[in-house]
């Protein structure tokens, strides 16, 4: 086989990561007939359950990475804090898709930030922040802006945890310690009128295949609901929608990448600010399963094990909403609901703040 | 938890089969946060790829069966075949849906049509034939009926094998070993107009719910294509949906239940003829994964549940072609045609006559 022609169905295909992007991926992956092997540290790993083979082992184990390489056609992640050494060395084994330059980008606000701006896309006014004393000119930049800050780690944030809203000197001297006092970055707070996100798929040979625009509304920091189609103009959803090719095209991009954008004002004239990627695929992004022929899961893999990227789009309306935590008890209503598609992820325990699946609403397509 | 109450996710639901049904089954249970043990004689099994634990054993062995109903919350089956002890010992000890009843009426065309008769469902003219000599009443059925006459044998028929049609004296001399000398019934040949089938649901609370019912092409006696909508009138498919509905409910059945039906004629006045029961998922309803929210999989998976039923109102028009045998060489071209999504099972040799996947093309609904 040529090294760059499509993986037949029966090939394996390693999924980094164990949680619930893992499991929806390797059922895709299982529906276009490839087998999956998932490889995760020991602990609940839902996508275990639907996997071929499963190597539990941790990230630094380079004989069981090893082994696990050899096992497999390609490999891809379902989360983007996977060490870079770890990519590094299955990069060097097997196709790693997205690579390893995504996730390095991607593991870090300021790279992230300072690569869209290289890019030409509008970003919230943001510096570095790597000690509690640089944290006094917070308030020379919320002066500056006009807007209150927002002090978020560099690495490891997620669901919105490491970070800190930034109003007075009183916030300025409390931020730091709350986000544990680590390389940081200060960025000024959009008052936003929406949050959107650009779901977009590069294929191995270079095509871009783009999802609608979802509008994401959050509810303590974890993302509550995506919407299709979004309330903004064509005009703008066609901006949203260039910014990630522009992004997905820099970076050699092979897979499925969320880039999560906010939108200042209203209409064509509306602003729209970078907020961050995800080189995988994305909550914004589950209403695909149930409102399009080929979910972001099967795109992405599609993109992963070099096939042509399938249709975006979209046959329904759709509203999708997280189940978090204790709202996974509400899934007898949810089942006997018309018109509603439940997921749920498998996990064995529900905790506040944990993600225990989610339901699709469809409705037919409005235009 | 009271008996009939629904499973929780995290239950555990047995299925008998490892094939591509069990396949899908199982994935729709996993998409629904349950797990599934598999329990299937060893072979190529591609269910075991996406299930949580697998019993390779056979359908005989009654340590593995009893192992597997202790481990198991419910069970369900995915082909209609099982030895009718294999069931009775499992429903003993688990819930088995659809229960013994069903499976001991489909295994048998002559239960099967003689059920249908006694609910005053049209039939075509049949008779047992358990002898050779009986064999020769053929011309008198062919001169009764004006029409050819074909002989099935009663039990392990499908996709076209274990039947030989009967046009003259020679052929009914050479029908009796073409299906190998086993009991049988003759049947009238149907100049059918179109083949159909009802895709009926029943949940554990007797609610009953229908797909749209789809056309169904054959091609050397396998299913080839279903198309959906069916070319008739939404009179004769309420008719067929009230078949249907009779069937289920005469059965007990809880579970997907498949009707096929022969239509003759055309227009409101078309006749509809009973052909058989499938007492499972169908292949003919493998169109509803992309054209329905809820697919046959996952409301077979409800009802095994006893969760209430899913709503199977359809968004798009499809038409679902099988891959039969080296049908799936395809696969490139496939993969990269607009509005189709391709499913393959995983099975790992392909040989002529053998399901090796679908495909679904769908277009916007037309009404």
């Amino acid at each position: 086989m040529a090294p760059d022609a499509p993986l037949p169905p029966g090939s394996v295909i390693g999924i980094l990561g164990g949680g619930q992007l893992g499991r929806m991926l390797a059922m895709a992956a299982a529906e276009m007939g490839f087998r999956v092997h998932v490889f995760a540290p020991p602990g609940d790993n839902p996508a275990t359950d639907v996997a071929h083979a499963s190597t539990l082992a941790a990230w630094d184990d380079f004989a069981a990475l090893d082994a696990f390489a050899a096992a497999v056609d390609a490999i891809t992640y379902e989360f983007e804090n996977i060490p870079v050494a770890t990519a590094e060395f299955l990069a060097s084994r097997k196709p790693l898709r997205p690579g390893v330059r995504a996730l390095a980008v991607a593991q870090d606000r300021l790279n992230e930030k300072t690569l869209a701006q290289d890019l030409g896309i509008a970003v919230p006014l943001f510096r570095p922040v790597d000690a509690a004393a640089e944290l006094a000119e917070a308030r020379t930049f919320v002066g500056h802006t006009g807007r209150p800050a927002i002090l978020k780690t560099r690495r490891l944030g997620y669901d919105g945890k490491g970070q800190a809203v930034i109003r007075s000197d009183a916030d300025a001297a409390a931020a730091w310690p709350a986000i544990g006092g680590v390389p940081a970055i200060l960025e000024e707070m959009i008052p936003f009128t929406r949050e959107i996100s650009v779901l977009v798929a590069r294929g191995a040979d270079g095509t871009v295949r783009v999802f609608d625009v979802p509008e994401n509304r959050h509810r303590h920091g974890i993302l509550d609901t995506s919407t299709v189609p979004a309330a903004v103009t064509p005009g703008l959803a066609r901006r949203a929608e260039a910014i990630g090719r522009r992004i997905a095209e820099e970076l050699g991009y092979v897979g499925l990448l969320a880039v999560e954008l906010f939108v200042e004002g209203e209409g064509d004239d509306a602003k729209l600010l970078f907020n961050e990627i995800a080189p995988r695929v994305h909550n914004s992004g589950h209403w695909t399963t149930d409102a399009c022929l080929v979910s972001q899961f099967e795109q992405h893999i599609r993109a992963v094990a070099g096939w042509p990227l399938g249709d975006p789009r979209r046959h329904s309306d759709v509203v999708m909403t997280n189940l978090i935590g204790a709202d996974i008890d509400a899934w007898p209503a949810l089942a006997a609901e018309p018109g509603a598609r439940l997921h749920l992820y498998g996990k064995a325990e529900s905790r506040p703040g944990r993600k225990m699946g989610h339901v699709n609403r469809i409705r037919p397509r409005s235009g």
